[in-house]
């Protein structure tokens, strides 16, 4: 898998967005622990959160509860820093 | 992207195995935190060792930064639960 399929092709109009993705996934072992990804989401997202602004209507979270692995996807569309609005906002009037 | 696609196929000796994966990835806008997914590495290692015993020769870590987008791997795998170790043992035995 290339990891940079995980965002698929970089448009020009991406260039003005700022994403992070995170995806978390375990394979148990028969009688492992079950809930190891839903332990870990909540403080992983508290970490995210104490370094970036997160708005709550810009994360999409996705739990896939498989017999044998359990999957959480995490994506988050962080807000621009005003350097990289002022970026956006010269290109747009550059295109 | 099928998700489970993240671990490969899984075989009947994957059965004995407990593993942890965590992909994050950081698509920068221009100007945007360039760093970020350096910075998150530390505390979300932090958080998983909290949970799980993770083994210094057991765990993959791959970096790296593209122009655009900074990626993550981590791969772990996990020391056996003892319910889990006998279920293993014992599935050795039957075959």
């Amino acid at each position: 898998m290339t990891l940079r399929n995980l965002f698929g092709k970089r448009s020009s109009s991406a260039v003005a967005r700022e994403r992070l993705q995170l995806i978390l996934a375990h394979e148990r072992a028969e009688n492992g622990r079950p809930d190891l990804v839903i332990t870990l989401r909540e403080e992983i997202l508290e970490v995210i959160a104490k370094h970036v602004s997160v708005e709550r209507d810009k994360v999409k979270i996705t739990l896939d509860r498989g017999e044998g692995v359990s999957t959480l996807g995490v994506d988050i569309e962080l807000p621009l820093s005003s350097a990289a609005k002022l970026a956006a906002e010269k290109e747009k009037k550059a295109a």
